[in-house]
């Protein structure tokens, strides 16, 4: 990429709402994404007629797979009363949400419409954990599927080449999932609301308890190394590496800057949007680093006129621990090989000096796949605000914020800037 | 709707293409979006580096469920070597890719990106027939599901509507079946190249020849009236009245409408877009229109600031006769209720006043539902570069044609209008 894009009309976040992020088997996509809806509603200060929505766009990977269903652009439009403002469905396979933030950025910057409702929903408790390995399995590459690869051994191959490349060890990995661990019981809409420590102790309680052998785990390391209670996926990606399945919901309202101020004293400014695309692993050129994620970031920070050192916290995708690992490197907070030496310093926890995934990322927030994309700018919104509770990052300048959402084993990722003036 | 909608940088057609279409059980999609994009890559006067190209949109319904393969962006992409640049999917059932076409639309106009490839492509052929209707059952309401709607069911059941208020017998959908059929033998990418009346003839000679007792047919009418060979599907849609099932993709490349002349000296302007969505049949206030249809035409005139009568020529969305014939009303093309009467006097004939599915619409062309929206751009491009060969409508002067696409059971609907200066 050679040239600086920009946008002809700047584009704000005025709202935004999630649902609760877990497993509802009793619920389905138009509860998920009501919820969220309703939240980002009673969020716009100075609040919204939804008749004044002039289009929407939906982010889902394969509700068709699983729940048989497909077409949510309108079902959507049809429960909160759009029709017949345009709703429209893409699909980036785990980014598929960021996408349709993307269309809504470029369908107000074109001049067309003027505010326009972005989100993304996903239900994949209905399936047993086999039908949802074989669902998300139809967003690897088919050269991926004919080798028999599906996510967590894609992204083992990717930690085993990078602990080639650099000397890390699944103590890098580990760093990660207890700092995520640690930021989930700070966010109510996480799925997995516990810490590594208190998951441990609460295991060792129950052992002594039952009066069953006592496990000597000195410390959550200990606790990740042990095989019984982290068993492994695929080399080197164990249990505590990989997100779970979930359901739910997320979304944002958009509107052009110029109308921005009607709708809150306080928006949120897009600064930089960028997508890539990536290869199958038979033609990937390194795994030590996604094609993809570096081509969004340059088109992100280029339209930004930003660096990495700009970007003060950020949601990165945590699909697997390794992912996050990776991602930060790609994006240029670290440089390659030094990702992980950082995380060990502490350098992406809450209070540091770059925090990652303070809403507990794919990991333990969840990974309902069609809606990661927008919850996560819905993390950015609360932080940015100062509305993200026992979590608020503790920086009183804070000011910028981004987010990293990949699709697939790579295929499709994208970057996004947000900044409060 | 109340305002008019612009774009604030407009976008022309610099090339087109797209592959045959037809039951293609040993190809798959790559191969058939392979064949549009050479196609439409030798269709650009003054050729295009392909490096050049700054983004992609795909329009895919399911391949999900067809193939067992979704993500289709990334591995676009990476078959035409576009990897990193960007590659999204849309999703809005068979209009799916009009989804992209108008996503590639407010890319360029948001100032972002210049130069956006848009398409479409399905492989349904590897199903069953039955799993072929369960596929294309995903994309209707959950309602209609509920209710044992599949879309012979739902059509028909607009049919029906159609013909009770309006007077209307099934002459009227034969009348459009004829017309297409007639269509179709001109053209060489069309999945049945032959008209009723050759078909007719044949089954005569057939007949004759094998000794068998000679169907007395005087006219295709009553041949298609003839429940042996024109069966009942879902009442009053018959087969003849449905379209098949088919394979196949489609492209066009979109360019600022500033750097166009760098491509061509006969761009295609793009004079207006929009799109709609509907409701599910059991909240349709009424069958005998599409909402979605209506709301789109109203913003791409709007747009374009043209009124029906400026449209010399259109493909119109006729997955059944029935939807061929409610849609040159909802476009305005005839007012409701009149436009059986001027269908039966020929108006929409190849040689009449307003030329509707020249290509032989997705009744005999074919309708591999991802492809279609762009594959009717590719019929206009044809026709107002007088290229469309023996069925080119007979008129030195045209000038205009326009597009309607429809997603399931009128869901999602577009309506695009092209011109040549």
């Amino acid at each position: 990429m050679k040239k600086t894009r920009k946008l002809n009309r700047n584009v704000a976040i005025v709202g935004a709402g999630m649902s609760r992020f877990g497993m509802y088997r009793d619920r389905d996509c138009r509860d998920f994404f009501s919820e969220a809806f309703q939240e980002m509603m009673a969020s716009i200060d100075k609040g919204l007629d939804i008749n004044d929505i002039d289009a929407m766009y939906l982010g889902n990977f394969s509700n068709d797979f699983f729940v048989h269903q497909a077409h949510w652009g309108p079902i959507m439009s049809e429960l909160l009363g759009l029709v017949p403002k345009p709703a429209t469905r893409t699909e980036g396979a785990c980014a598929s949400s960021a996408l349709a933030f993307r269309e809504g950025v470029f369908a107000i910057a074109s001049g067309f419409y003027d505010i326009v409702l972005v989100g993304g929903a996903e239900q994949m408790s209905r399936c047993a954990t086999e039908e949802v390995a074989e669902g998300l399995a139809l967003a690897t590459f088919p050269d991926e599927g004919l080798a028999g690869f599906t996510f967590p051994g894609v992204f083992g191959a990717a930690a085993s080449a990078y602990f080639d490349r650099y000397g890390a060890t699944r103590d890098a990995l580990m760093d990660i999932t207890i700092k995520s661990h640690n930021n989930a019981p700070l966010n109510p809409k996480a799925q997995f609301k516990v810490s590594i420590r208190d998951l441990m102790n609460a295991k060792i309680e129950k052992a002594e308890q039952l009066g069953r052998p006592v496990p000597e785990w000195d410390d959550e390391k200990a606790f990740l190394w042990d095989p019984k209670a982290n068993p492994m996926v695929a080399w080197p990606m164990h249990l505590f590496d990989c997100c779970p399945i979930s359901d739910g919901a997320s979304c944002v309202l958009l509107v052009a800057e110029d109308l921005a101020k009607q709708f809150t004293d306080d928006p949120l400014y897009v600064a930089g949007i960028g997508q890539g695309s990536g290869r199958g692993m038979s033609s990937k050129p390194d795994l030590t680093y996604f094609e993809a994620t570096r081509y969004a970031a340059e088109e992100a920070y280029g339209m930004a006129g930003m660096t990495p050192e700009d970007v003060q916290f950020a949601e990165v995708h945590d699909c697997f621990s390794v992912a996050e690992l990776i991602h930060v490197e790609d994006l240029g907070f670290f440089k390659p090989g030094e990702g992980y030496k950082a995380i060990a310093d502490g350098a992406t926890r809450l209070d540091g000096p770059k925090p990652i995934n303070t809403s507990g990322g794919l990991k333990c927030k969840g990974h309902p796949v069609g809606a990661t994309g927008v919850s996560q700018m819905v993390e950015i919104w609360s932080q940015l605000r100062g509305i993200a509770g026992e979590r608020q990052i503790p920086n009183p300048n804070l000011r910028i914020g981004a987010t990293h959402n990949l699709g697939g084993t790579g295929g499709t990722c994208t970057f996004t800037i947000l900044e409060r003036r």
